[in-house]
């Protein structure tokens, strides 16, 4: 069981741009290397997997974390320095002078390079997300048993 | 070495009520899934595993921290949208909701599975709390060393 | 390949002083047990191998990242409790006061230890961050290949 497989398991728990990004990168980096490489997407790393569209939620709490959570990769910020949104702008403008792939690039990388997508199912429940909020990569919707078993099998596991 | 482990090893150094959350359910996804499972608390972590009694503590900075860190696992703010507490309360109420445990009934079925709770000395000496300030199911207060050997030893080891 | 391998492997990417120590405090953990350890500096992370000399940057954004990263190690907040460097203070006094050493003092002893120090080269450009910032025990400036292949090849690694 541990001598055949070449796999990388990175389970994506934070919300935050800048590990998002750090996520995405290392996914393409072991994908590159030929491994067979999953994003694990829990809790806020699920606004990575996210159409774009407000989260459609029928009670008061999901509409108020739809609110906050609105507008999928395109609006995340990074850990530091958001100051309302300013240091996404900033961070975003660094990358792009630095010809650095924007988040939502490198997630289409990703996805040419068949990293695996997997969406946590507790936590949609939890945060009133269903699969049509999510982009239709997202290759399956799984429990925590999944990602024991996948890590377990795995050289490489990361918790970002 | 390598062949007849099966163990799991994670380190909570976080004290968000999310993140301890994450790690009390991968912790039981392991050891539901039949591996070894340790959770070391360190840094912020260990008030996951307080009493829930404010930090009893002499000096002056203890109190200080005692007072910032005050109440155990039932006070944990999530690492977003903590507003002075209603964060908390939010994202316990959708747990509730949906019928998730409490972050403090995970803790008890990760004890129940056998899950191995230690606690990092170096930290307890910091941030001044004693065995004391600790619930009795903590197995052992250990080292860094302690860690290092578990995890070479493990299939999966996250940090949290 | 996977059974003569005794390595760990750490990605450094946040900035917090805490999460600083915590890193380099397993880096010396895991040398002081005989392994061959990595600590792969990236993002936010870049700042514990800082000279301390503010950032020589020529663009108004550097220049910013600059002011906004200006200090090098002694300089670094602790995730919680900041209130404008209280937090750091506060957290290296106790420290001081349990006689734990500084994360500076931890830093020279992974060095001693001979930890490798790596900086990721994809952070340094977008953060504008040259050789001439970074302490002269930096080993190598590498890219997430070198990292992939390191960390595959780990018993133990870690996203910090």
């Amino acid at each position: 069981m541990a001598e055949d497989n070449n796999k990388a398991t990175i389970i994506v728990f934070s919300g935050d741009m800048d590990k998002i990004f750090a996520a995405f990168i290392i996914a393409t980096g072991c994908a590159a290397a030929g491994m067979d490489t999953t994003l694990f997407f829990t809790f806020w790393g699920l606004n990575a997997i996210k159409t774009g569209d407000p989260i459609k939620a029928g009670s008061f709490l999901g509409k108020m974390m739809g609110i906050m959570n609105r507008g999928g990769i395109n609006r995340l910020n990074p850990s530091r320095f958001s100051f309302g949104g300013i240091g996404r702008i900033l961070f975003s403008k660094m990358m792009s002078d630095k010809n650095v792939a924007s988040v939502k690039e490198l997630r289409q990388t990703a996805i040419d390079l068949d990293v695996h997508l997997l969406a946590c199912k507790m936590s949609m429940d939890v945060l009133e997300i269903t699969r049509d909020d999510l982009i239709p990569e997202v290759e399956n919707i799984v429990g925590v048993a999944t990602f024991v078993k996948d890590a377990a099998n795995s050289k490489i596991q990361l918790f970002i």
